[in-house]
């Protein structure tokens, strides 16, 4: 399969984007792909997503590199380049409920998580052999109050030395502290069981459960240091009734929660989330 | 078409109710065309809708409900005795926005909502016409915060007047007076354009814009003097994305208000709702 | 509001395309609102649809007129242009059920749906009372077998009459000749109240129901010379028990059938609709 | 847990049938915990499904049994009593895409399924190592036109032995002979890749594709002589766009088919499902 290159980018919108980014991939023959764009008037903002073919492109990586920084410094964009040979490097956390983590596993192995996964990391050792049958090493992390920072500085030497880009929090139930979440702006993603805002913080199914709802939810969202408050990137329902007790709320939302976590996944490892003023831009 | 009689009850688990409901009706011969029942363990509560035709049936109304009687003390039902003869008589209040309106009137008119609607009240004067259209009478009641207590009792004398079982409030902008609510428990409807719990209060779109979430929703439910609080009847959702702007989340509203409004009322009016403990049984 | 133009394309995909399209623009000082493109790799097509404001534009109409047409040569490109002054005329046909053309009136009304409708067709009478309601001149033309010629020939003259650019059948139970379809090609949305191709024809709910199936749904297409099985724009589905009777599986078709066909009339008339392939590419 | 037992059955609609039943259990001193009826008044059949504790229910199974068989024949009844201590045993059918049984084995380890799994049958071998991880025994077990005979009588005796109440085909690509189905009337279940009857046969999301669809499908449903025309237990659909292509189409259709499939496979194994005219009552 061929090198694809996606460059990512926003910036205040102004005219001549299109055109300078048009022209600059024509004159270094870019096969353009898939490019989608974006303004929200409300704050003047412009986002842009292009994927070409890099086989007959002029440029190399470097020298594309340079071109781009050119105009971006002009325009004043943020951006991001990424080729699909770089596959993201990917560390999940999970406590003691496993069933996103086997959902991401089986999607990575046939083929619908374009990511590496060099490890897996728990406060509880349950996951252990389901890493080993899909051949992922895995760190059993204990976390209690007194041991918290601690842990936290085990976990963080080892994505660094793993090279993680992605941090996904598969129901992960310990909240990390501002310093863990400061290494990864933009690069933790949280499945949170509920519909936000609905139900913000623990027992979300017991509470939609006491209050009667007739739908219940799941969200996934970037982890910034306000607790469930961070730019969601994807959401889903489903239908209950009062036959539903509990329990069934728990495995629907498992079903909801898988689904949702591993969307948000996808589209992160694919370059199609911008996250900005607290909400999400995803490209399809 | 023939006369139906329909039985919903509520009352505490116990062994023998449905032999003995079954049985009352069998001796009388009755031909069952649908039955429904629910328990909720949690609050050892009981339910139950049942639906028969009345043209074998051995007894007449009177004697139907004095049967009834009988055993509903014994068990400590709270019951509710229809039949299809007897239309509910339904009243709609509204303010500017008409949408609901529509198609709660178009819905009556094609036959999809089986009572009567002997008026349409506004604070607004703007809907006159739709309701003349319909042959509808309407009542322009206008209402400031110094004419509110005065307003209400004009509309109560009109309910009144009219023999009205249900008040739909089809988008009516003004709270309604605990003394309001307090003639008509159960007997309220409202529509509320937001996924409850998520954004109670005003201006539910433009937060969930702001808030970036990625589906909006609408939940209809019964008025109790808590505002936004009463027993759920139903709800929905519809996706967005980050090219929605506000008035694309206030135009797919409105087709989400509608639905989660037309359903809430057919099933109120076919005598499937059955609220307790803040929740609703709603059989299908 | 400003007026904007609408430029819709497509043409066999090759590089310079979004260069050539972005620096007409950006030289002419347009102030892009949105831009969507598409590329079919397995036919080569590329296809766009590009608004902006022209405000600012450096080119009036006639001018604009010309310089697409000089590169739209270059590319073999096939285009329209559309400004939002030049609201879409509109035709309406209906038959018995007028369930989507109050919905369709109630929308345009509403300002949901930005385009003039100068008449409504229909082979009944009924409908008439709700055409003057709306003020919309009403036209009853009578189909019968030895009729149909002659009616098509009165109701394309009513449609020249009044420059209608699109017909929309809300439910029109007459199929329309070669002849017809051919004035109109890609100008002519129907709404299939089935899930196509699942039950094409006639009384697609009755096979529904006599087949057990747990959905329903419903298809608005262009229509062409193969009855049903024109370019699907939209398509829609409903969640159906074995509570459901047939009564039960029309009333949810009826609610199906107005949202699919307003959904495929208003992407029409904003230009979002590009046909090809006997598929459709819908730019939202 | 208390042991429950489940009583479903069937027969022509007649009056004294809830009497009948209600008073039986009530007389033995039932706890009922859910009971479910319904009529198809089209064809003049009652369905029910009742559940109830048998920790204090006066009757052994033996005495249960003898009872209702005594109102059974008196109401012409087709009926099935199970209990819940009494797990049926499923045996999985896969061939080379495992989506569905990586599903299926996951929901049925973290108890979502309340069945035993004795044995897994493949005509690859690709799923071998999943077997083993799970701990369910793997028989491979080739099919070519000339083996497919001798390979089903060798299945038939693996789901002798292993007392086998119910085969689940979780993408299993080889078509049964009506001996093979013969054995296990309403006791194979399938998973189409379509939604029926859309598409039926081979590469349905191909012609899915093709066809333009808006929406894809996938169907469960019960396995007779007649390929893909059996009775419908559960059908799901996902919504594509024209930026679908092929392989995306596969991979939501992976979602749905896992989504439905275990869907059909919990109801059933719950006693929930009753089929009859080539339909389905899914009792929820």
């Amino acid at each position: 399969m061929s090198q694809h290159a996606v460059l990512l980018l926003s910036c205040p919108d102004q005219k001549g984007l299109v055109a300078t980014i048009a022209d600059f991939l024509y004159r270094n023959n870019a096969n353009i792909l898939h490019a989608d764009q974006h303004q929200d008037a409300n704050v003047g903002q412009f986002f842009m997503r292009v994927e070409w073919d890099m086989t007959d492109f002029a440029l190399d990586q470097v020298a594309l590199d340079a071109g781009i920084s050119h105009f971006a410094e002009q325009f004043q964009m943020q951006w991001r380049l990424s080729f699909t040979a770089d596959r993201p490097r990917v560390a999940i956390f999970v406590s003691g409920y496993d069933h996103c983590l086997v959902d991401l596993l089986y999607r990575h192995q046939c083929g619908e998580l374009a990511c590496d996964i060099p490890l897996i990391i728990s406060n509880h050792s349950g996951a252990a052999p389901l890493a080993e049958f899909h051949g992922i090493p895995f760190h059993h992390i204990p976390v209690t109050a007194e041991t918290k920072a601690a842990a936290e500085s085990k976990q963080l030497t080892l994505l660094d030395e793993n090279r993680v880009d992605l941090v996904v929090l598969a129901r992960y139930m310990q909240i990390l502290s501002p310093r863990f979440v400061g290494h990864y702006p933009d690069g933790i993603i949280n499945i949170h069981h509920s519909f936000l805002p609905a139900f913000l913080g623990a027992n979300p199914y017991q509470r939609a459960f006491d209050r009667g709802v007739k739908l219940i939810g799941a969200t996934s969202h970037y982890v910034t240091d306000e607790l469930d408050e961070g730019p969601i990137i994807e959401q889903d329902v489903m239908r209950i009734s009062h036959r539903d007790q509990l329990d069934d709320l728990i495995q629907k939302g498992r079903d909801l929660e898988k689904t949702v976590l591993s969307r948000a996944v996808r589209w992160h490892i694919q370059h199609r989330v911008l996250p900005y003023a607290n909400k999400t831009v995803v490209f399809d």
